[in-house]
């Protein structure tokens, strides 16, 4: 057998990566800077292919002449039940929503759970109904799984993995190198619910609000955005690293310029507080129930109307547009007038998010 | 939303169930006994649906008149390096092996990984590239993925999900159901040689042997199988719990009885003596590069053929056959020419063997 893998292996082109550090560090998790170098000099040039090259949430793939996209996403959100939901939950959501921004239909999700030795079964028993009740709430079906348990000490209570398969009608083409100037960036509603809601819940960090997570599942959202237009260029849920990490990579993928305008963007007066309170920056918190739109102008507004009009968009609005100063670049109009760089998100704001 | 997941919940039929134990304990990860309660009591009764029911290694789906079978297994193999392999390429090749024992063609893999803070990029690279080279020997192409970081001591090093999606050829259907009285028991090599590799690289459990993983994809075995019969039945890999598990999950399913004659089970003589000095029964040690196939006695002896041609078959046995007695029960004829019940694996063998 070695000297099939020598063969295989002499095939590759694995260059030896330089790192910055030679250990994972929490904010290789982030979904930030670190997060992209761990992908572009570990993973990507050694699993490299077409469908990877896309850096899409999820694989399009064609089998017998059916369009399918594929995604999976590991969760293990600290603290495990939060305000508005749960790991069970957000699993199920999570991977829904990573299909919807291919604008496929997701139909079916796998569960593999990693347990830890002494985690009590009336949680899990919790958390797996949460999922069926996602699982019905978005129209798929949890059509396969696996468990396995660490010993005490090896895990945290409860690891979810969920992998989702959807389905691609014709003629939807949803991607980065669509993108061109003038089109109009939009958001279905508040950001960084998810992530203050999760900091509020860890110990050490509780203060007083009402901010429950946003976590939902956008396939509704994203079937009746793509009825009315099919003028959309790109599809992201905002989640690790936020809205400015997603909007950095659709920038730098397909290398244009971004502006986004502060006063547009919805936002909770408490998240703003606790976010002030912290000194976090919101743009780099997590949601889990919300998508960023690029649409062409022509479209815009019909959209935004559709997305209104949809329960889980109640509060959508224009956030920005692609302009043709500063290509790879996001700069925002900030609420005192002065224009700002909005970089990817370096180092980690907060670990383990979802 | 309250509403909403009360409406849900009330369409389910969610019976609060009954534990034997009411916290997780490393025997529910064994893939015997008390795994099979978890699934039965927690997992199935929530997640019920008709994919589910089948009871395979993967689900088989159709989407758009295209069937495909879609799968998923978390790995925490302990330790991760190991004689023969290591976790990226039992992660490919696990998944693989349950896409081919659904009768399918694995095409795409996923791939998640949770990371400890702390472990060394190094290992993760070298990891990540066995499981390109892996996934290249296959075949497949692993099209999407996943990484998360979770703080030092809230995991072991890495973890890794995969998913993976095949296509299946019109008219293969690989199910317990269709085993019959007469129905040929076969076998593609020596058996144990995982779980006693895996024993003899931990921490004082060490002792002198040459034995390696037999970690191997087996699709393309599977596939040679399925050009010279139309008469398969099933076809199971033994992973954890071992062939044991694996025949009693077959009776239980199929309602049938299986014998098997332990002098036909082919094994490696170190591994025999590891297992006698550890009191081991190596009918319940998991393998990772075999396959058992149930195949009509019409057809029996031209699949075992094919099986000894092919690389990963030279040693394959016929071990056992349905028969009409003890339906539900697997029985074997000892060494010594009594016979004995093989249970279902009770309790844990050897936790984190995958």
């Amino acid at each position: 057998m070695s000297e099939t893998l020598t063969d295989i292996t002499a095939g590759l082109s694995c260059p030896v990566p330089k790192f910055d550090y030679d250990r994972v560090l929490l904010a290789h998790g982030g979904g930030g800077t670190l997060s992209h170098q761990l992908l572009s000099r570990v993973i990507f040039p050694l699993f490299k292919n077409r469908w990877l090259d896309s850096e899409h949430d999820g694989a399009v793939l064609e089998i017998d002449g059916v369009r399918l996209a594929f995604s999976t996403d590991s969760y293990v959100v600290q603290p495990i039940f939060f305000p508005g939901g749960n790991i069970g939950e957000l699993a199920v959501n999570g991977t829904v929503n990573d299909i919807a921004m291919c604008g496929a239909t997701p139909l079916f999700i796998s569960a593999g759970f990693i347990l830890e030795e002494g985690f009590d079964l009336e949680s899990l028993r919790k958390i797996v109904e949460s999922m069926r009740i996602a699982a019905d709430r978005a129209g798929v079906s949890i059509v396969t799984g696996d468990t396995k348990v660490v010993d005490r000490g090896k895990g945290d209570k409860i690891f979810i993995n969920t992998a989702g398969i959807g389905v691609l009608k014709n003629g939807i083409d949803i991607s980065p190198n669509r993108c061109k100037i003038g089109d109009q960036i939009l958001i279905n509603g508040r950001i960084a619910d998810h992530g203050v809601t999760i900091m509020s819940a860890r110990e050490g960090l509780t203060f007083e609000t009402t901010v429950e997570s946003d976590t939902a599942p956008l396939n509704d959202l994203v079937s009746k955005i793509l009825d009315v237009s099919n003028k959309i260029h790109v599809l992201r849920d905002p989640t690790r690293g936020g809205v400015a990490s997603a909007l950095n990579e659709i920038a730098t993928k397909a290398e244009i310029g971004i502006a986004i305008d502060e006063n547009s963007i919805p936002m909770d007066d408490q998240v703003k507080g606790a976010c002030e309170i912290l000194g976090l920056d919101p743009l780099y918190i997590a949601n889990e129930g919300k998508l960023i739109v690029f649409v062409d102008s022509l479209d815009a507004e019909k959209v935004l109307e559709a997305m209104k009009s949809h329960p889980l968009g109640a509060e959508s609005a224009q956030i920005g547009e692609v302009v043709a100063d500063h290509p790879g670049r996001v700069v925002m109009k900030t609420q005192i007038g002065s224009s700002r760089i909005v970089d990817m998100l370096s180092g980690e704001q907060l670990p383990r998010i979802c």
